[in-house]
């Protein structure tokens, strides 16, 4: 990885997600020789990723160049790869790039869609995790709209325009909205030749609330807003199957359509080399103790949705989701110093801010610790929120410029079919009549 | 292609740059039906893609959705497909959505990148004509370092780093002057462990003079704008051959390098069907009369850098650039009309508004029909001209917070690696030492 020698013992940090960021902070020009490791040159700020798939956002606005943030440290190495294995014995990541020697190891490899081992809908579904998947979901809605007024045939025209949302927590929650405003205010309008009412806006919830890690006062209000906005939401279901075409579930609901948002879970992006035991099943985090050490090693840490501090409040591990992540990359970055030093590190507490979720214009609910709110204020609550959390301040003014013209003109102008990937089409045409 | 029947008669237009919009326009609400096909879903400023291929600009500020636009205009259909063939017997055009009859053809197909005819150069380098390649251009040259930080081999390290622009014309000289200000301003800070002095920018012109459509005093002050920024200019050289390492020339002169921008040429962008007599040898042009109809064809016409209106002033027909486009377009519009109610139409006349290109920060040249200017004042024109030009309020508001950003900060925050199509790696690399 032609990473020099250093007198300064060796972090290196896997993932430039929230957690790795904080912790990158922390470590600035600290007398210890850091190298970040991430698969894509740039942070993702995921909370708006579902912004970028409908065309509100551009995927620049909401991505940061992971090497400006670290351009003054000293001794602080950025390094554009995916880490293969970790190998415990030598101390050493193997990368596709070669391996190399950690002192400490930070694990911050964050979380991925959770198909729950049904291969076919990973294979037909889309998923919504990455700036890439974004621009694939928003090219394949623009898509499935140029293709269908092309159809004759009523059936396949509507199962074009049928999007089918899995999973009730805030993506699902989110984009259901977003994809509702996107109907009304530019769909409509760019189709002409089209009937709108036939485009639907499925949202398939396996509980029997939408954001249910919410308030039931939260939940409650978000749903009347969706069914207003004119969703259709299916609680109590649980998707069984899509082949690209027919969604089965665990009722005799079905559904025709061929586009599926699965956003109904979220698992560790693990990495192999740890002792199995140091690892919870199903969910794929890594167990560590309340300084976040991964159980079982002295040097490796772990970090954000990852890894699973099992605690009383949270039997399970913290909600996977930007704050948990980022307390305790700041709060490690502070421990690994006090370690080095030989002083007693101290242990994580989360602070809990509350949550928050946006259904559309003027839509929002709000969750903190001792008081639940929705309706207008709360979306100006959420608005400002996501813009002062947003790394540097070209993004946020140009967030913030795209927001107030889309609010204002009640449009999206990033409707554009950029693919970062080659697309798979629907259905191939034939001649048709002149 | 499901275009309704219309009492209107029906004008297809091939192409929604310049000059498809311009005409589009004209013809909005006129009681003509009209079918505009592209194949993106959006308008590219082309003028401004060196600067999303440099990293200044997001793709989103400067492409706008093409059913936009339109979405206002009566009897006006927009179609994403790519055109195979005109059939002139039936008077309808063979897509790969099916087939469409025409009553007007406008052709506005624009042009593409010419090769003259080197299959190895076309496979090896990089073109700058769209969207998706441009995205392809700023990854190439982010991934080039991200490698050549890996590499200890310092003449590989080096052709990674080696950036040969091939022709002078204002695409080549504004990418060169943008490169050689992302060394400086960018890739400096970002890369301290790589010695920027051996990242070359080579700039090579088969004539005697850069930006030789422009004024010799333009020229000579590009020449030194380029000169000043550390961009290596060689003039009087042909490129022969680039194999995806070593570039020859027609002179004894070779460069070793990852990255050819091949800005050498361009040739309309040729569509099947027309008789082969009303076609340019070589530049692949349409012949087209002082109404922009197609030589030998009543009903179907060619307007911008597709068509080649040979007058005594254009010999090889107007210059490939947004200008004609535009007003041919205009008037094309209003020429129909009176066609169509057997009225005579006016024949074109280029008004020639000049030309210029931009070098870097206060840097750019100046042609207007009587008067060259240089340097900071020619640079705030530039800006300003370009500024106005973009398509869409929003557009013109994000990229003038951008350019204001980053003429302030010195900076370019797109630097971000989203390629519209898979990666094809320079090296691979083998395990390393630890």
């Amino acid at each position: 990885m032609n990473i020099p020698n250093s007198k300064n013992p060796r972090v290196v940090i896997i993932g430039g997600g929230f957690a790795g960021i904080a912790i990158s902070k922390k470590l600035r020009n600290k007398n210890v020789q850091v190298v970040l490791i991430d698969k894509h040159n740039y942070h993702t700020f995921q909370p708006l990723l579902y912004q970028v798939a409908t065309g509100g956002l551009e995927a620049g606005s909401i991505a940061y160049p992971i090497r400006k943030v670290i351009q003054e440290y000293k001794d602080f190495y950025f390094r554009l790869t995916t880490v293969k294995e970790i190998d415990t014995e030598n101390q050493k990541i193997i990368s596709e790039i070669g391996d190399l020697h950690y002192d400490y190891l930070v694990i911050a490899t964050g979380s991925k869609t959770n198909y729950f081992g049904n291969k076919e809908i990973e294979r037909n579904s889309m998923s919504m995790k990455t700036i890439p998947q974004s621009l694939n979901i928003r090219s394949l809605i623009l898509e499935n709209f140029e293709q269908a007024v092309l159809i004759k045939d009523e059936t396949e025209r509507n199962a074009l325009i049928n999007f089918v949302l899995v999973g009730g927590g805030p993506t699902g929650v989110e984009l259901a909205g977003a994809l509702a405003e996107m109907k009304r205010a530019i769909l409509q309008k760019d189709y002409p030749d089209l009937d709108i009412d036939k485009m639907q806006i499925n949202l398939i919830q396996s509980s029997d609330r939408i954001l249910n890690t919410m308030s039931e006062k939260s939940s409650i209000a978000a749903e009347k807003f969706l069914l207003d906005l004119g969703v259709k939401i299916w609680k109590n279901v649980r998707v069984t199957n899509y082949d690209g075409r027919i969604i089965s579930t665990s009722t005799d609901l079905t559904f025709d359509s061929a586009t599926v948002i699965w956003t109904a879970g979220v698992q560790g992006a693990k990495i192999n080399g740890l002792d199995s035991k140091s690892l919870v099943e199903k969910a794929d985090r890594i167990l560590v103790n309340q300084y976040n050490q991964v159980k079982g090693y002295e040097n490796i840490f772990a970090i954000g949705d990852i890894c699973s501090m099992e605690i009383e409040k949270y039997p399970k591990g913290h909600p996977m989701m930007a704050q948990p992540a980022i307390q305790q990359g700041k709060l490690l970055g502070e421990n690994l110093i006090k370690l080095i030093h030989k002083k007693t590190m101290k242990a994580f507490e989360y602070n809990d801010k509350g949550s928050m979720a946006t259904i559309g214009r003027n839509l929002a609910v709000v969750d903190l610790p001792h008081y639940h709110f929705s309706g207008i204020f709360a979306w100006f609550v959420w608005m400002f929120v996501h813009l002062f959390s947003l790394i540097g301040f070209k993004n946020k003014a140009v967030v913030f410029l795209n927001w107030v013209y889309n609010y204002i003109w009640f449009d999206r102008e990033g409707r554009l079919i950029i693919r970062p990937f080659k697309k798979k089409s629907f259905i191939t045409f034939t001649s048709d009549e002149v």
